[in-house]
């Protein structure tokens, strides 16, 4: 769910929240050495009507030329424009439990635009340990040490209980987004973006359309 | 993102989608020993507006009496009722590399209508392992033992290259909710619910808003 602080520009944040899925998907068919598609077929692909796809990218700009569809490369190149990602942003992970060291083992981010640098965790028996590249730092150290290295962007992986406390160092050291997989909503100033992972509220939405 | 396939009602998939959160945060209100709050309490806790949370509710029916606001118990049992969450669903998890064992060592589904019954790899190496109380089967026995099961919900931790596969293999074991973690898009029959979980889409939703 996003956060309403995030939604400041004129663009719904529905819109901006899809285009991940069109990058991904963009990339993919790029993989399987495609160099052209269209609205239909990526509707296809993502689930989408083609003129839902033609209307979001519409906010952008005009990607594609009647009857010939969207040239592949060019439109990955726009997008990772848009949403910022052809560069590679600097990350700071919080919490080093079984959640935190399979985000820490997990080799999906590099590729997306994100590259974990950090990682802090409060249990001393956690603190200098090292694991999948990583050294884990003192959380006592981490406003000073986030703030230093200019990070951005952070991922939250404590306990609920804990969440809110730690949002707000990671606020206080400069971060402006926060991946939140704690179960809990966070309270931000604006200008910080929140998203949030929790896979029961997902379960939750699907399960209102089961049949028992 | 929703897939489309799940929109088939008339209360829009988004609405649905935030009721997750609704008794997410009023089970937390009621666990701090509340029992009334208001729109624009729960609007504050969820970032949104009291405006909204009042129209997403109306979808429901009346749960507030004015100037009184919500009764929380009630407002809870209402909630988990509409999610279908006032049972215990039971889940089959696919996959148990990182990821996986992640999922299956968090204890936050319980509580929230689900729990994890069986476990599946294709890994000869990680079939018959036991591990937080589970014990790896082997992924061909997974149609099978799912459809004699009647699981209907699903987890899905493994690689993007073989999620489809995996999918059409539920699916047809009788699985009609899918929680995707492979950072790809399936591909499912009317009538199968899928949720995306993908780290790194949201986080280049975040990257959207973020000055460098």
């Amino acid at each position: 769910m996003p956060h309403k602080s995030a939604s400041v520009k004129t663009i719904p944040d529905i819109v901006v929240g899809r285009l991940p899925f069109y990058l991904r998907t963009l990339r993919a068919l790029a993989a399987e050495g495609r160099e052209i598609t269209s609205s239909s077929d990526l509707g296809n692909r993502l689930g989408l009507t083609s003129a839902q796809i033609r209307k979001d990218l519409s906010y952008f700009g005009e990607f594609g030329k009647q009857g010939l569809g969207y040239n592949i490369p060019f439109l990955v190149d726009q997008l990772r424009r848009i949403l910022k990602v052809d560069r590679v942003w600097e990350v700071v992970l919080v919490g080093f439990g079984d959640l935190g060291r399979a985000i820490a083992h997990y080799h999906g981010f590099h590729d997306r635009g994100f590259e974990i640098r950090m990682v802090f965790d409060s249990d001393p028996a956690k603190i200098g340990q090292s694991l999948a590249g990583f050294t884990v730092d003192d959380m006592n150290a981490m406003v000073e040490k986030v703030r230093a290295a200019k990070v951005r962007v952070a991922m939250l992986a404590v306990p609920a209980t804990s969440a809110q406390k730690v949002a707000d160092l990671l606020i206080k050291g400069g971060v402006r987004a926060i991946l939140n997989y704690a179960p809990t909503t966070l309270n931000v100033p604006k200008g910080v973006a929140v998203q949030n992972i929790d896979p029961a509220a997902h379960m939750q939405h699907m399960t209102y359309y089961l049949e028992p």
